[in-house]
């Protein structure tokens, strides 16, 4: 059986496969767990690939998993990876595998990742015999809370040996049969800042006699506004977002206290430099003008994703190829973060982007928003890509050996 | 006993009894309920008054308890009250009768009224035989929190009978020695809002898909502002303070929700009418900005604390004749709400400040501080105030009555 | 011919030349002038005194009139005062006697003032013989822009030898026939400020080089909202207001500079000292935000107008029994300013309100309005309340003295 | 003489003639003229041409100069263009040659395109016998105020017969010796909006009686802040800037009307149309929230630059082969519109950036900056490039020329 024929074989039985992949990703989505308490998750895993003899590492960088598949022939070793959180997000979806758990969520696709690297490497385990090379499956935990889990499973080893790795994230914004690649950056650096504001409270009838925190964080919410719109270069793509404000008090008390909690996404280590500067002003002026006091720290997330350019080159083509892609194309700067970043500082690949907006309008949700949901068949294309990029990708390593041995 | 020699035996009873005083009030201090759920401290009164054989009834109006002091002769029946609430505020003080409970603390002074009144009823009784009319203890409960405890407690009776009611508040910005009144309006209407903004939630990161509650709620707690300072009568005092900002999130998600709640005080129904408007003026412009919706409402809670001008005028000459009042004056406006608005309603009456500032100034802090506390020799001064008003009253009462009947 | 013959006839002397006080005030408001360049209404007013043989004094404290009204026997001196600034504000009103001038009006009734005080001079003239005391009719300049005219004319000796003063504002917001008083404050400290904000200029295509004023500024604007609705007690009333915004700049060009001016109202000297404070508190806040600088200054305008309490309870006395007058009421306190203050800190008097309200609603508008206008009857009113206050006043000392002789 | 000789001829005769270069642009400096008001700017130019006999065309689209160098010999039609009008910025530099109109000041380096243009055409003109073509000089008035010179000059006729269009930028950010190119887009829309903000006048010491137009307005610039940072996509670069704010009056006069002028900047048709609307959704918010009314124009000023591929390409290998280049670099985006556009969108060409940064670091300044300046070698460097384009691509169109006729 040549190369070909074995990427049609497990396409084929990719398909045969893909109730179970459905299966898989909605028991996930019933079952959310919040980063770095995936305990159920990581179990759920390692049970998968125990009962398929799949010989794998738990507990890997504090809660990952990985699995190993061992090829007939010697070849390239290729990661492909998977993050298996989920968000503190309520889940407002009516449907049959809606979230049992209150306030937590799968609402950024990473039950379909995992769904789908599990029946991959089945299918894979099942074909091993042909592969000229190894694979190792990373199931990562906590993707969605910095520090995040990419960082300690690569210390932790995951990447030994590694000669490349892809990764996918599903996209609902974009139609199934998109693939999106970028070569350079493609994904921002994603840091996260916390301000508390000292005031004074009191009663809410004297204002006159207090420092009041909330309207001291309002306008400090308002004024951070005015960092992207002026601080910043505007050809220098960046956001500020406060994603939470805390201040609870009888409504006849005003608050002493007030949290802003929020991100800051960026592409340049000069801008994120800015950023954490001008967030400080804007507190520190406004503090000053109300005699109140501040705490702030900003902490450097994710680094940007920073794509390597051969990988992306040949996961574009290799996408063209594959069946179910119709649409190959060069993503646009996403500002979100992801710590496959910390991967591709490590060995060469690439990350991209799997169209999976659902079929009916009326479900297509951006990402974390709380009825997200993504098209399922999204989930066979990724894993099918995957598979002709790592199928190919050992190939095209053993012509080079053979090339090198010449 | 002539009258006066009464009025100085139940004084000098008060100063013997003012340890018994200081451990009541450290003991609710202790043990501080929320508005509604002051079940422990009502069972404590009644039991206290229980334990002296002196009448009462419970559960009055949902909460509240009453004792009755008779008279050894026919007279006015004059109603004393102090309220026993505590705030959802968390204690700060480094004292021994900190409060127990996490969260909530008699940042009020409601502890000291009871105490106040508990000893008051207990030296009025001993001397029950030579009163002339009756005395209502009003224990009341929820001031705190609109809907209150005033308005059941007169539904349910409390002011049947009723000739006349006098009320303080130790008021903690005051030296101790100083009462202070009021004819016509001295404290506020105290109104809530609750405004609840539905924007859009979505990534951290993608802001452009989202309609940020966030920011939405912090422009409209700006622009509150200037209802008090550009729309309405700057000779017609008025307080919007918001004193809750709720809206939590992850750090990396946007805002779906933001909830606002605050209080609104004036002295007059068209204030409050207008600051009613405005409110949902800017709610609604800023809303329409952004393309998000939002749900409001506005409670009227207690009407203006409306003094009576002859008991005002008699409290005031009572006072000045008081043992330890050093200084009788006038009493601003004051912007606070409070339930004894409705007993003035319905009997004649008034409501004064028994100033009650701790001798270090280091532990003077406003009404609803993390830090309050009070000078619990006021305790003994407002004591001795109310006793002398009501059997000042009574006798005067008698008087006329004698008068009407020549 | 008794006291209240005297005042019957000068009166009816009034009502005969209404006619010349409607066209003397149209004059008046069509030739407006800025406050300190009032030649020619100076002018106007000298010659009118010079054509009727009244004695003058011109140019008094820089820009006044005085014309003095000596009486056939000896007695008390009073003054009587009107100013005659106008405004820059564009007449908007369609009326034949609109201002000729572009930009500026007399939209504050100070034209009626003048009048009024013109014709009532020309008949108190003509009854000089039978007057007992002086008469000193202070025509006074630049009441609108401080440090004003009074100031200057008292330090240039206007108010020399005069017993009491009197002086009235036409009130466009209140029906004609009422005329309103008030003892102690009744009109406010009126200061001004202006602050004026140096960024950083540039391109408007690149905001991050520059230190956007514009922004600063509108930053500023709106921060100073909350130095009312919080740093200041809710019961003392106070204003402040920016009324001039500028920055002008070519449409692409990101402003350099942007100059804010504006007005402080308050009642009392602790209330000004704080709003000086927060004001600066608001602007170093928000310039050092955005790391631009500024210049800041106070200037205290006219301390608050405090009336006599006797002179006003005479005053209020004189008003209910002249004729056309139907409502005398206390009036509010009234955020404006005047000058008129200076003069009661020197001698003893009383400002009150002439009510002047357009007989047509839809030609009411408040002061400073560009459409306002007054009801031209009301200057008769005022005319007589002075009369009568004046030799009522005389009369009054006449008998004191008589007393004193005796 | 071949081709290179006369290149390095025509660069020789440049430089000889750079004083004349200076003291040409310092002229310019000296009498800056605003946009659509270059009379003498434009009737010098003309008297240049006129002394060296070069054939003109003067108010060409309604201000513009043409001038026309005849080949020796047939050849491709090239026009090279300079703009000649200046802001209205006072100009703070402290030089011999600083602005003497108040106000008005060449603070973006059009003096320098133009005398560079003159020189380059006079020496052109020397050496026409040996030219292959023709040469067009535009000299386009009114570049920064739209609609501009460019488009009426283009319906007058200016391109016509025209190959192939040049144009640069003396660019004060980057240093001397460095070229800038772009394929596509390189400078942006710039469109202009104006905010006319009708409330209610009044006394400024009674806002409750006013819609105050100064804070509605400061409310509108700080909200407008969002727009870019929230309402956008973040990787689409955009600028709103609001250059004006206008509300002039007396410091106690609450402003009737406020007047804000600006520009916004975009790359794409879509984001136009949305910065649009959005403009338009604050505006509407915030005067709803007061009651107040406005008027909205939203003019789409000039399209963005976009550079023709093949031009760009021949541009950058060209002054990369250029005497005194020492960089040859890609620009990044900016931000700036240009009417070059207009001329692209008829003819083929490109526009490019001519590092001109002062040598002394201390008179480096942005574009449109009070102190800005040029370094004016920078005029020799645009000569020459201009000068080796020309002559290249007339070359090169001989050379096409020839090949197609055989």
């Amino acid at each position: 059986m040549n190369a070909a024929a074995l990427k049609q074989t497990i396409c084929e039985q990719l398909e045969t496969r893909y109730d179970e992949m459905v299966s898989l990703r909605r028991h996930f989505h019933q079952h959310p767990e919040l980063s770095f308490q995936e305990k159920e998750t990581a179990a759920f895993i390692a049970s998968y690939y125990e009962a398929l003899g799949i010989p794998i590492r738990t507990n890997v960088g504090g809660g990952g998993v990985l699995a190993y598949i061992e090829g007939g022939q010697p070849g390239p070793v290729i990661a492909l990876r998977a993050d298996f959180d989920a968000l503190p997000i309520q889940d407002e979806k009516d449907v049959p595998y809606r979230s049992a758990v209150p306030g937590v969520m799968h609402a950024c696709g990473h039950d379909g990742h995992t769904a789908t690297l599990l029946v991959l490497a089945r299918v894979l385990h099942e074909n091993a015999s042909r592969l000229k090379g190894k694979l190792v499956m990373i199931h990562q935990h906590a993707e969605e809370y910095s520090p995040g889990g990419a960082k300690p499973m690569i210390e932790d080893g995951c990447l030994d040996g590694v000669d490349a790795i892809f990764g996918t994230h599903l996209w609902a914004t974009e139609p199934l049969g998109t693939v999106q690649y970028r070569t350079g950056p493609i994904m921002a650096a994603a840091d996260r800042f916390t301000i508390t504001i000292n005031g004074k409270g009191g009663h809410g009838a004297q204002p006159h006699k207090t420092k009041d925190a909330v309207l001291i964080g309002s306008q400090i919410v308002s004024a951070l506004q005015h960092i992207v719109s002026r601080r910043l270069d505007p050809t220098q793509p960046a956001v500020i977002s406060t994603g939470s404000f805390l201040a609870e008090n009888s409504f006849n008390v005003i608050a002493d206290k007030a949290v802003l909690i929020g991100t800051a996404r960026s592409f340049s280590e000069d801008v994120r430099t800015l950023i954490e500067k001008e967030i400080e002003h804007v507190v520190k002026g406004i503090c000053l003008m109300h005699g109140a006091f501040y705490d702030y720290s900003y902490e450097r997330g994710y680094p940007p994703v920073c794509n390597h350019p051969e990988e992306t080159a040949f996961l574009a083509e290799i996408a063209r190829r594959t069946d179910g892609v119709e649409r190959v194309a060069e993503s646009e700067l996403q500002m979100g973060g992801e710590d496959f970043s910390y991967y591709l500082q490590h060995v060469k690949g690439t990350f991209f982007f799997t169209g999976a907006r659902p079929e009916n309008p009326q479900h297509a949700y951006p990402h974390h928003h709380p009825k997200f949901d993504i098209h399922e068949k999204a989930m066979l294309i990724a894993a099918k890509v995957m598979a002709n990029a790592a199928l190919s990708y050992q190939e095209q390593g053993e012509a080079s050996a053979a090339a090198a041995e010449v």
